[in-house]
Protein backbone atom coordinates (compact mmCIF):
# COMPACT_ATOMS: atom_id res chain seq x y z
CA UNK A 1 0.00 0.00 0.00
CA UNK A 2 1.00 3.20 -0.18
CA UNK A 3 2.50 5.79 2.40
CA UNK A 4 -1.07 7.22 3.01
CA UNK A 5 -1.27 3.92 5.36
CA UNK A 6 -2.95 4.39 8.37
CA UNK A 7 -3.96 2.89 11.55
CA UNK A 8 -7.11 0.86 11.94
CA UNK A 9 -8.87 -1.34 14.92
CA UNK A 10 -11.83 -3.35 14.33
CA UNK A 11 -13.73 -4.48 17.05
CA UNK A 12 -17.81 -5.02 18.22
CA UNK A 13 -19.75 -4.88 21.15
CA UNK A 14 -22.39 -7.75 20.95
CA UNK A 15 -22.09 -7.28 17.22
CA UNK A 16 -22.39 -3.49 16.87
CA UNK A 17 -18.98 -3.03 14.85
CA UNK A 18 -16.73 -0.52 14.53
CA UNK A 19 -13.34 0.60 12.43
CA UNK A 20 -11.63 2.70 15.45
CA UNK A 21 -9.11 5.16 14.05
CA UNK A 22 -6.50 5.68 16.74
CA UNK A 23 -4.40 8.63 14.66
CA UNK A 24 -6.22 10.00 11.63
CA UNK A 25 -6.52 13.89 11.54
CA UNK A 26 -10.02 15.23 11.42
CA UNK A 27 -9.75 17.01 7.96
CA UNK A 28 -8.34 13.12 6.52
CA UNK A 29 -12.02 11.52 7.37
CA UNK A 30 -14.43 12.77 4.79
CA UNK A 31 -18.10 11.44 4.72
CA UNK A 32 -16.38 9.33 1.33
CA UNK A 33 -13.89 7.94 3.72
CA UNK A 34 -16.54 7.12 6.13
CA UNK A 35 -18.10 5.10 4.03
CA UNK A 36 -15.36 3.51 2.45
CA UNK A 37 -14.47 2.11 5.53
CA UNK A 38 -17.36 0.47 6.58
CA UNK A 39 -18.44 -0.67 3.12
CA UNK A 40 -18.28 -4.46 4.42
CA UNK A 41 -17.47 -6.00 0.70
CA UNK A 42 -14.83 -2.86 -0.44
CA UNK A 43 -13.90 -1.96 2.80
CA UNK A 44 -12.97 -3.22 5.88
CA UNK A 45 -16.99 -3.08 7.28
CA UNK A 46 -18.60 -1.18 10.53
CA UNK A 47 -21.65 0.03 11.89
CA UNK A 48 -19.67 3.40 12.64
CA UNK A 49 -16.05 4.71 12.53
CA UNK A 50 -14.76 5.79 15.89
CA UNK A 51 -11.95 8.57 15.55
CA UNK A 52 -9.53 8.92 18.71
CA UNK A 53 -9.02 12.08 19.39
CA UNK A 54 -8.32 14.94 22.42
CA UNK A 55 -10.44 17.98 23.78
CA UNK A 56 -10.03 19.82 26.74
CA UNK A 57 -7.76 17.04 28.08
CA UNK A 58 -9.91 14.51 27.82
CA UNK A 59 -10.55 11.97 25.29
CA UNK A 60 -12.41 12.72 22.61
CA UNK A 61 -14.97 10.19 20.57
CA UNK A 62 -15.49 11.52 17.36
CA UNK A 63 -18.68 9.06 16.21
CA UNK A 64 -19.10 8.37 12.53
CA UNK A 65 -22.56 6.72 11.21
CA UNK A 66 -21.47 4.19 8.44
CA UNK A 67 -23.48 6.68 6.15
CA UNK A 68 -21.03 9.29 6.73
CA UNK A 69 -22.89 11.64 8.88
CA UNK A 70 -21.61 12.94 12.60
CA UNK A 71 -23.43 11.36 15.72
CA UNK A 72 -23.97 12.83 19.10
CA UNK A 73 -23.33 9.23 20.99
CA UNK A 74 -23.10 5.15 20.68
CA UNK A 75 -23.16 3.15 24.12
CA UNK A 76 -21.72 0.20 22.22
CA UNK A 77 -18.83 2.37 20.43
CA UNK A 78 -17.96 4.10 23.44
CA UNK A 79 -17.86 0.93 25.18
CA UNK A 80 -15.26 -0.19 22.12
CA UNK A 81 -13.44 2.95 22.89
CA UNK A 82 -12.44 2.07 26.37
CA UNK A 83 -11.75 -1.46 25.47
CA UNK A 84 -9.14 0.26 22.99
CA UNK A 85 -7.63 2.74 25.68
CA UNK A 86 -7.44 0.39 28.07
CA UNK A 87 -5.74 -1.85 26.39
CA UNK A 88 -3.30 0.59 24.88
CA UNK A 89 -2.27 1.60 28.14
CA UNK A 90 -3.66 5.46 27.35
CA UNK A 91 -6.14 5.02 30.08
CA UNK A 92 -7.00 3.40 33.31
CA UNK A 93 -10.97 2.78 34.52
CA UNK A 94 -12.64 4.67 35.07
CA UNK A 95 -12.26 6.50 32.24
CA UNK A 96 -13.87 10.06 31.34
CA UNK A 97 -14.52 10.14 27.67
CA UNK A 98 -15.63 13.73 25.86
CA UNK A 99 -18.52 12.83 23.33
CA UNK A 100 -20.44 15.28 21.35
CA UNK A 101 -23.54 14.25 23.85
CA UNK A 102 -21.03 15.36 26.86
CA UNK A 103 -18.78 13.68 28.86
CA UNK A 104 -19.51 10.04 29.81
CA UNK A 105 -17.82 7.47 32.66
CA UNK A 106 -16.84 4.40 31.57
CA UNK A 107 -15.56 1.90 33.98
CA UNK A 108 -13.97 -1.24 33.23
CA UNK A 109 -14.40 -4.77 34.90
CA UNK A 110 -12.26 -7.42 32.98
CA UNK A 111 -14.29 -8.32 30.03
CA UNK A 112 -17.51 -6.23 30.71
CA UNK A 113 -17.93 -2.43 30.34
CA UNK A 114 -19.99 -0.15 31.90
CA UNK A 115 -20.70 2.87 30.14
CA UNK A 116 -22.46 5.98 32.35
CA UNK A 117 -25.20 7.05 29.55
CA UNK A 118 -26.73 9.78 31.90
CA UNK A 119 -30.11 10.99 32.47
CA UNK A 120 -33.02 9.41 29.66
CA UNK A 121 -35.85 11.60 28.69
CA UNK A 122 -38.84 10.12 28.82
CA UNK A 123 -41.41 12.20 26.08
CA UNK A 124 -44.25 11.21 24.66
CA UNK A 125 -45.67 8.81 22.00
CA UNK A 126 -46.17 9.11 18.20
CA UNK A 127 -46.59 5.84 15.83
CA UNK A 128 -44.06 3.95 13.74
CA UNK A 129 -44.86 1.79 10.62
CA UNK A 130 -43.03 -0.83 8.64
CA UNK A 131 -45.18 -1.83 5.31
CA UNK A 132 -49.00 -1.78 6.43
CA UNK A 133 -48.31 -2.24 10.12
CA UNK A 134 -47.62 0.10 12.77
CA UNK A 135 -47.50 0.31 16.55
CA UNK A 136 -47.20 3.12 18.88
CA UNK A 137 -43.96 4.08 19.88
CA UNK A 138 -42.62 5.83 22.86
CA UNK A 139 -40.00 8.39 22.66
CA UNK A 140 -37.13 8.50 24.74
CA UNK A 141 -34.21 10.54 24.63
CA UNK A 142 -30.57 9.12 25.39
CA UNK A 143 -28.55 12.04 23.84
CA UNK A 144 -30.07 10.68 20.29
CA UNK A 145 -33.66 10.20 19.76
CA UNK A 146 -35.38 6.73 19.79
CA UNK A 147 -38.84 5.49 19.16
CA UNK A 148 -39.67 2.40 21.46
CA UNK A 149 -42.44 0.09 19.81
CA UNK A 150 -43.69 -2.58 22.11
CA UNK A 151 -44.62 -6.18 19.67
CA UNK A 152 -46.29 -9.30 20.03
CA UNK A 153 -43.61 -10.89 18.16
CA UNK A 154 -39.83 -9.39 16.61
CA UNK A 155 -40.43 -11.55 13.64
CA UNK A 156 -43.58 -8.52 13.20
CA UNK A 157 -41.27 -5.97 11.63
CA UNK A 158 -40.76 -8.39 8.99
CA UNK A 159 -36.84 -8.43 7.09
CA UNK A 160 -36.60 -4.63 7.83
CA UNK A 161 -34.71 -3.85 4.15
CA UNK A 162 -36.18 0.05 4.91
CA UNK A 163 -35.92 2.33 7.29
CA UNK A 164 -39.49 2.57 9.21
CA UNK A 165 -41.96 5.36 8.83
CA UNK A 166 -42.24 7.86 11.75
CA UNK A 167 -43.92 11.25 12.60
CA UNK A 168 -41.46 13.71 10.88
CA UNK A 169 -42.85 16.28 13.11
CA UNK A 170 -41.85 14.74 16.72
CA UNK A 171 -38.17 13.74 15.11
CA UNK A 172 -37.14 16.35 12.67
CA UNK A 173 -33.56 14.82 12.66
CA UNK A 174 -34.66 11.25 11.94
CA UNK A 175 -35.06 8.31 14.80
CA UNK A 176 -33.21 4.92 15.65
CA UNK A 177 -36.23 2.46 16.23
CA UNK A 178 -36.49 -0.40 18.58
CA UNK A 179 -39.11 -3.34 18.54
CA UNK A 180 -39.48 -4.59 21.43
CA UNK A 181 -40.79 -7.97 23.33
CA UNK A 182 -40.84 -9.17 26.89
CA UNK A 183 -39.32 -12.06 28.19
CA UNK A 184 -39.68 -12.26 31.60
CA UNK A 185 -39.45 -10.38 34.78
CA UNK A 186 -36.66 -7.36 33.85
CA UNK A 187 -36.11 -9.08 30.95
CA UNK A 188 -36.59 -7.93 27.53
CA UNK A 189 -35.62 -8.39 23.76
CA UNK A 190 -34.57 -6.25 20.74
CA UNK A 191 -34.50 -5.72 17.46
CA UNK A 192 -33.09 -2.05 16.53
CA UNK A 193 -33.13 -0.17 12.96
CA UNK A 194 -30.50 2.86 13.58
CA UNK A 195 -30.88 6.02 11.63
CA UNK A 196 -28.26 6.12 9.10
CA UNK A 197 -26.72 2.56 9.33
CA UNK A 198 -29.96 0.15 8.89
CA UNK A 199 -31.03 -2.64 10.99
CA UNK A 200 -28.14 -3.62 13.16
CA UNK A 201 -27.01 -6.63 16.03
CA UNK A 202 -27.17 -4.34 18.54
CA UNK A 203 -27.34 -0.40 19.10
CA UNK A 204 -26.44 0.48 23.10
CA UNK A 205 -28.15 3.98 23.59
CA UNK A 206 -31.13 1.67 21.68
CA UNK A 207 -30.77 -1.15 24.62
CA UNK A 208 -30.86 2.06 27.35
CA UNK A 209 -34.16 3.52 25.63
CA UNK A 210 -35.59 0.14 25.47
CA UNK A 211 -34.93 -0.22 29.43
CA UNK A 212 -36.32 3.10 30.08
CA UNK A 213 -39.69 2.35 28.37
CA UNK A 214 -40.20 -1.34 29.84
CA UNK A 215 -39.02 -0.19 33.53
CA UNK A 216 -40.90 3.62 33.54
CA UNK A 217 -43.85 2.16 35.48
CA UNK A 218 -42.31 -0.13 38.05
CA UNK A 219 -39.29 2.26 39.20
CA UNK A 220 -40.24 3.02 43.00
CA UNK A 221 -37.66 6.33 44.14
CA UNK A 222 -34.15 5.05 46.27
CA UNK A 223 -33.40 1.77 43.93
CA UNK A 224 -31.81 1.05 41.10
CA UNK A 225 -33.21 -1.28 38.91
CA UNK A 226 -31.72 -3.30 36.63
CA UNK A 227 -32.97 -5.25 33.62
CA UNK A 228 -31.38 -7.47 30.89
CA UNK A 229 -31.53 -6.88 27.08
CA UNK A 230 -30.95 -9.14 24.43
CA UNK A 231 -30.09 -8.43 21.27
CA UNK A 232 -29.42 -10.15 18.17
CA UNK A 233 -25.66 -9.86 18.59
CA UNK A 234 -25.49 -11.07 22.08
CA UNK A 235 -26.55 -9.84 25.99
CA UNK A 236 -26.44 -6.27 27.55
CA UNK A 237 -27.70 -5.29 30.71
CA UNK A 238 -29.03 -1.93 31.89
CA UNK A 239 -29.47 -0.73 35.09
CA UNK A 240 -31.87 2.87 35.76
CA UNK A 241 -30.35 3.79 39.02
CA UNK A 242 -31.86 5.79 42.00
CA UNK A 243 -30.15 8.92 41.18
CA UNK A 244 -31.52 8.61 37.35
CA UNK A 245 -28.64 7.92 35.43
CA UNK A 246 -28.81 4.69 33.17
CA UNK A 247 -25.58 2.46 32.93
CA UNK A 248 -25.17 0.05 29.98
CA UNK A 249 -23.05 -3.31 30.74
CA UNK A 250 -21.83 -5.56 28.19
CA UNK A 251 -18.60 -6.94 26.74
CA UNK A 252 -16.59 -5.09 23.76
CA UNK A 253 -13.81 -7.02 21.96
CA UNK A 254 -11.02 -5.62 19.36
CA UNK A 255 -10.89 -8.65 16.99
CA UNK A 256 -7.98 -6.71 14.67
CA UNK A 257 -5.74 -4.44 13.84
CA UNK A 258 -3.75 -2.83 11.44
CA UNK A 259 -3.50 0.13 8.84
CA UNK A 260 -5.14 0.59 5.36
CA UNK A 261 -4.94 3.36 2.64
CA UNK A 262 -8.39 3.21 2.32
CA UNK B 1 -4.25 -9.14 21.75
CA UNK B 2 -2.77 -12.79 22.93
CA UNK B 3 0.26 -13.85 21.84
CA UNK B 4 -1.72 -15.71 19.12
CA UNK B 5 -2.10 -13.08 17.16
CA UNK B 6 -1.25 -13.70 13.17
CA UNK B 7 -1.26 -11.90 10.37
CA UNK B 8 -3.89 -11.56 7.01
CA UNK B 9 -4.80 -8.99 4.66
CA UNK B 10 -8.43 -8.31 3.33
CA UNK B 11 -9.11 -7.24 -0.38
CA UNK B 12 -11.52 -8.11 -3.11
CA UNK B 13 -11.80 -8.71 -6.55
CA UNK B 14 -14.91 -6.54 -7.85
CA UNK B 15 -16.57 -6.75 -4.19
CA UNK B 16 -15.89 -10.43 -4.09
CA UNK B 17 -14.01 -9.92 -0.44
CA UNK B 18 -11.35 -12.65 0.98
CA UNK B 19 -9.37 -12.74 4.38
CA UNK B 20 -6.21 -13.62 2.85
CA UNK B 21 -3.90 -15.80 5.45
CA UNK B 22 0.18 -15.52 4.31
CA UNK B 23 1.71 -17.65 7.36
CA UNK B 24 -1.74 -20.00 9.28
CA UNK B 25 -0.68 -23.29 10.09
CA UNK B 26 -2.91 -25.34 7.92
CA UNK B 27 -3.56 -27.45 11.15
CA UNK B 28 -4.84 -23.89 12.59
CA UNK B 29 -7.15 -23.14 9.90
CA UNK B 30 -10.57 -24.88 11.61
CA UNK B 31 -14.44 -24.35 10.20
CA UNK B 32 -14.82 -22.07 13.28
CA UNK B 33 -11.93 -20.17 12.73
CA UNK B 34 -12.89 -19.76 9.19
CA UNK B 35 -15.97 -18.35 10.24
CA UNK B 36 -14.81 -16.23 12.69
CA UNK B 37 -13.01 -14.31 10.21
CA UNK B 38 -15.53 -14.37 7.50
CA UNK B 39 -18.18 -12.85 10.28
CA UNK B 40 -19.20 -9.57 9.06
CA UNK B 41 -19.99 -8.13 12.55
CA UNK B 42 -18.23 -10.52 15.11
CA UNK B 43 -14.60 -10.86 12.61
CA UNK B 44 -12.96 -9.21 9.71
CA UNK B 45 -15.55 -10.30 7.43
CA UNK B 46 -15.12 -11.95 3.76
CA UNK B 47 -16.80 -14.10 1.34
CA UNK B 48 -14.27 -16.43 1.86
CA UNK B 49 -10.50 -17.23 3.12
CA UNK B 50 -7.39 -17.82 1.41
CA UNK B 51 -4.55 -19.41 3.13
CA UNK B 52 -1.31 -18.89 1.40
CA UNK B 53 0.58 -21.92 1.21
CA UNK B 54 3.09 -24.22 -0.79
CA UNK B 55 2.88 -27.04 -2.62
CA UNK B 56 5.20 -29.01 -5.08
CA UNK B 57 7.11 -26.04 -5.04
CA UNK B 58 4.37 -23.73 -6.23
CA UNK B 59 2.34 -21.51 -4.47
CA UNK B 60 -0.79 -23.17 -3.58
CA UNK B 61 -4.10 -21.41 -2.62
CA UNK B 62 -5.73 -23.33 0.06
CA UNK B 63 -9.83 -21.68 -0.28
CA UNK B 64 -12.38 -22.02 1.81
CA UNK B 65 -15.90 -20.68 1.83
CA UNK B 66 -17.35 -18.46 4.36
CA UNK B 67 -19.31 -21.60 5.94
CA UNK B 68 -15.86 -23.13 6.60
CA UNK B 69 -16.20 -25.60 3.96
CA UNK B 70 -13.16 -26.64 1.34
CA UNK B 71 -13.75 -25.43 -2.51
CA UNK B 72 -11.89 -26.38 -5.84
CA UNK B 73 -11.12 -23.39 -7.08
CA UNK B 74 -12.27 -18.94 -6.79
CA UNK B 75 -11.59 -17.04 -9.84
CA UNK B 76 -12.20 -13.48 -7.89
CA UNK B 77 -9.62 -15.13 -4.58
CA UNK B 78 -7.01 -16.51 -6.94
CA UNK B 79 -6.93 -13.22 -8.62
CA UNK B 80 -6.29 -10.95 -5.49
CA UNK B 81 -3.87 -14.22 -4.77
CA UNK B 82 -1.61 -13.30 -7.27
CA UNK B 83 -1.84 -9.20 -6.33
CA UNK B 84 -0.45 -10.31 -2.86
CA UNK B 85 2.03 -12.25 -4.10
CA UNK B 86 3.03 -9.43 -6.72
CA UNK B 87 2.78 -6.73 -4.14
CA UNK B 88 4.73 -8.75 -1.46
CA UNK B 89 7.63 -9.78 -4.01
CA UNK B 90 7.14 -12.89 -3.92
CA UNK B 91 6.61 -13.76 -8.13
CA UNK B 92 7.06 -12.18 -10.81
CA UNK B 93 3.92 -12.31 -13.69
CA UNK B 94 3.00 -14.72 -14.88
CA UNK B 95 2.81 -16.63 -11.78
CA UNK B 96 1.78 -20.90 -11.47
CA UNK B 97 -0.64 -20.98 -8.74
CA UNK B 98 -1.43 -24.29 -7.62
CA UNK B 99 -5.15 -25.09 -6.45
CA UNK B 100 -7.83 -28.03 -5.95
CA UNK B 101 -8.68 -27.89 -8.97
CA UNK B 102 -5.15 -28.01 -10.88
CA UNK B 103 -2.25 -25.57 -11.09
CA UNK B 104 -3.74 -22.16 -13.15
CA UNK B 105 -1.94 -19.41 -15.20
CA UNK B 106 -2.47 -16.04 -13.62
CA UNK B 107 -0.90 -12.65 -15.39
CA UNK B 108 -0.73 -8.81 -13.96
CA UNK B 109 -0.69 -6.11 -16.16
CA UNK B 110 -1.29 -2.90 -13.69
CA UNK B 111 -4.55 -2.92 -11.74
CA UNK B 112 -5.91 -5.67 -14.36
CA UNK B 113 -5.03 -9.35 -13.45
CA UNK B 114 -5.71 -12.24 -15.36
CA UNK B 115 -6.57 -16.09 -14.60
CA UNK B 116 -6.58 -18.61 -16.88
CA UNK B 117 -9.34 -20.73 -15.75
CA UNK B 118 -8.79 -23.77 -18.18
CA UNK B 119 -10.97 -25.48 -19.83
CA UNK B 120 -14.92 -24.61 -19.75
CA UNK B 121 -17.57 -28.16 -19.57
CA UNK B 122 -20.79 -27.36 -21.30
CA UNK B 123 -23.34 -29.82 -20.06
CA UNK B 124 -26.74 -30.06 -20.08
CA UNK B 125 -29.81 -28.02 -18.69
CA UNK B 126 -32.21 -28.71 -15.49
CA UNK B 127 -34.30 -26.39 -13.53
CA UNK B 128 -33.74 -23.99 -10.90
CA UNK B 129 -36.60 -22.50 -8.64
CA UNK B 130 -36.47 -19.69 -6.62
CA UNK B 131 -39.91 -19.36 -4.70
CA UNK B 132 -43.16 -20.37 -6.96
CA UNK B 133 -40.88 -18.95 -10.25
CA UNK B 134 -38.20 -21.39 -11.94
CA UNK B 135 -36.25 -21.60 -15.09
CA UNK B 136 -34.16 -23.69 -17.43
CA UNK B 137 -30.54 -23.58 -16.30
CA UNK B 138 -27.23 -24.66 -18.02
CA UNK B 139 -24.67 -26.68 -15.95
CA UNK B 140 -21.48 -25.74 -17.06
CA UNK B 141 -18.62 -26.75 -14.69
CA UNK B 142 -15.27 -24.29 -14.25
CA UNK B 143 -13.66 -26.94 -11.98
CA UNK B 144 -16.88 -26.05 -9.50
CA UNK B 145 -20.65 -26.56 -11.04
CA UNK B 146 -22.51 -23.99 -12.33
CA UNK B 147 -26.47 -23.44 -13.09
CA UNK B 148 -26.72 -20.48 -15.51
CA UNK B 149 -30.34 -19.29 -15.84
CA UNK B 150 -31.32 -16.50 -18.49
CA UNK B 151 -34.05 -14.15 -17.16
CA UNK B 152 -35.84 -11.59 -18.26
CA UNK B 153 -34.79 -9.18 -15.17
CA UNK B 154 -32.24 -9.14 -12.43
CA UNK B 155 -34.47 -8.75 -10.19
CA UNK B 156 -37.07 -11.93 -11.06
CA UNK B 157 -35.00 -13.65 -8.59
CA UNK B 158 -35.95 -11.57 -5.88
CA UNK B 159 -33.85 -10.97 -2.75
CA UNK B 160 -31.78 -14.19 -2.51
CA UNK B 161 -32.06 -14.65 1.06
CA UNK B 162 -32.38 -18.21 0.40
CA UNK B 163 -30.90 -20.85 -1.38
CA UNK B 164 -32.23 -21.41 -5.34
CA UNK B 165 -33.82 -24.92 -5.39
CA UNK B 166 -31.81 -27.02 -7.98
CA UNK B 167 -31.80 -30.61 -8.89
CA UNK B 168 -29.64 -32.89 -6.35
CA UNK B 169 -29.21 -35.33 -9.35
CA UNK B 170 -27.00 -32.93 -11.21
CA UNK B 171 -25.53 -31.25 -8.53
CA UNK B 172 -25.11 -33.81 -5.72
CA UNK B 173 -22.54 -31.65 -4.32
CA UNK B 174 -24.37 -28.59 -4.68
CA UNK B 175 -24.06 -25.48 -7.21
CA UNK B 176 -23.51 -22.12 -7.51
CA UNK B 177 -26.42 -20.59 -9.44
CA UNK B 178 -26.57 -17.18 -11.68
CA UNK B 179 -29.01 -15.68 -12.87
CA UNK B 180 -28.41 -13.59 -16.37
CA UNK B 181 -29.75 -11.13 -18.45
CA UNK B 182 -27.65 -9.69 -22.10
CA UNK B 183 -27.18 -6.42 -21.93
CA UNK B 184 -25.95 -5.64 -25.72
CA UNK B 185 -23.32 -7.43 -28.25
CA UNK B 186 -21.15 -9.48 -26.48
CA UNK B 187 -22.00 -7.64 -23.23
CA UNK B 188 -24.15 -9.55 -19.89
CA UNK B 189 -24.77 -8.60 -16.65
CA UNK B 190 -25.43 -11.17 -13.89
CA UNK B 191 -26.66 -11.89 -10.31
CA UNK B 192 -25.47 -15.04 -8.08
CA UNK B 193 -25.65 -17.12 -5.32
CA UNK B 194 -22.57 -18.90 -4.45
CA UNK B 195 -22.84 -22.46 -3.09
CA UNK B 196 -21.81 -21.79 0.92
CA UNK B 197 -21.51 -18.34 0.70
CA UNK B 198 -25.19 -16.63 -0.40
CA UNK B 199 -25.41 -14.32 -2.63
CA UNK B 200 -22.45 -12.16 -3.18
CA UNK B 201 -21.12 -9.17 -5.57
CA UNK B 202 -19.40 -11.04 -7.64
CA UNK B 203 -18.30 -14.93 -8.64
CA UNK B 204 -14.86 -15.19 -10.47
CA UNK B 205 -16.04 -18.96 -11.89
CA UNK B 206 -19.75 -17.55 -12.42
CA UNK B 207 -18.47 -15.04 -14.97
CA UNK B 208 -16.63 -17.61 -17.00
CA UNK B 209 -20.03 -19.93 -16.54
CA UNK B 210 -21.87 -17.21 -16.94
CA UNK B 211 -19.96 -15.88 -20.50
CA UNK B 212 -19.76 -19.53 -21.61
CA UNK B 213 -23.38 -20.35 -21.46
CA UNK B 214 -24.18 -16.95 -23.43
CA UNK B 215 -21.38 -17.42 -26.38
CA UNK B 216 -22.10 -20.85 -27.33
CA UNK B 217 -23.72 -20.41 -29.97
CA UNK B 218 -21.27 -17.89 -31.73
CA UNK B 219 -18.18 -19.66 -31.50
CA UNK B 220 -16.24 -20.03 -34.26
CA UNK B 221 -13.37 -22.48 -35.08
CA UNK B 222 -9.64 -20.64 -34.35
CA UNK B 223 -11.18 -17.19 -33.17
CA UNK B 224 -10.79 -15.62 -29.71
CA UNK B 225 -14.05 -14.35 -28.31
CA UNK B 226 -14.37 -11.88 -25.36
CA UNK B 227 -17.19 -10.39 -23.44
CA UNK B 228 -17.73 -8.15 -21.23
CA UNK B 229 -19.74 -9.52 -17.62
CA UNK B 230 -21.23 -6.86 -15.69
CA UNK B 231 -21.88 -7.88 -11.74
CA UNK B 232 -23.37 -6.12 -8.89
CA UNK B 233 -19.32 -4.98 -7.60
CA UNK B 234 -17.57 -3.82 -10.88
CA UNK B 235 -17.21 -5.48 -14.03
CA UNK B 236 -15.09 -8.50 -15.30
CA UNK B 237 -14.02 -9.35 -18.65
CA UNK B 238 -14.30 -13.02 -19.85
CA UNK B 239 -12.31 -13.94 -23.15
CA UNK B 240 -12.81 -17.90 -24.39
CA UNK B 241 -9.88 -18.69 -26.53
CA UNK B 242 -10.02 -20.82 -29.42
CA UNK B 243 -7.81 -23.29 -28.10
CA UNK B 244 -10.81 -23.46 -25.34
CA UNK B 245 -9.62 -21.69 -22.45
CA UNK B 246 -11.22 -19.27 -20.62
CA UNK B 247 -9.59 -16.45 -19.15
CA UNK B 248 -10.95 -13.79 -16.16
CA UNK B 249 -9.57 -10.23 -16.38
CA UNK B 250 -10.15 -7.90 -14.01
CA UNK B 251 -9.29 -5.73 -10.69
CA UNK B 252 -8.27 -6.90 -7.54
CA UNK B 253 -6.94 -5.15 -4.64
CA UNK B 254 -5.76 -5.36 -1.03
CA UNK B 255 -7.60 -2.52 1.43
CA UNK B 256 -5.40 -3.33 4.59
CA UNK B 257 -3.48 -5.49 6.47
CA UNK B 258 -2.94 -6.27 10.19
CA UNK B 259 -2.65 -8.61 13.04
CA UNK B 260 -5.95 -11.12 14.20
CA UNK B 261 -6.26 -13.32 17.38
CA UNK B 262 -9.59 -14.73 16.09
Amino acid sequence: MASTDYAFLKGHGTENDFVLLPELDEALLTPERVRALCDRRAGIGGDGVLRVARRDERWFMDYRNSDGSVSEMCGNGIRLFARYLVDAGLAQSPIEVDTRDGVKTLTVDGELITADMGAPKLLGTSTVAVGERSWEARHVDMGNPHAVAFVDSLDDAGPLHDEPSYDAGVYPGGVNVEFVVRRGDRHVAMRVHERGSGETRSCGTGACAVMVAAAADEREPGVDLTYRVDVPGGTLHVTWTADDRVLLTGPAVIVARGTTAL
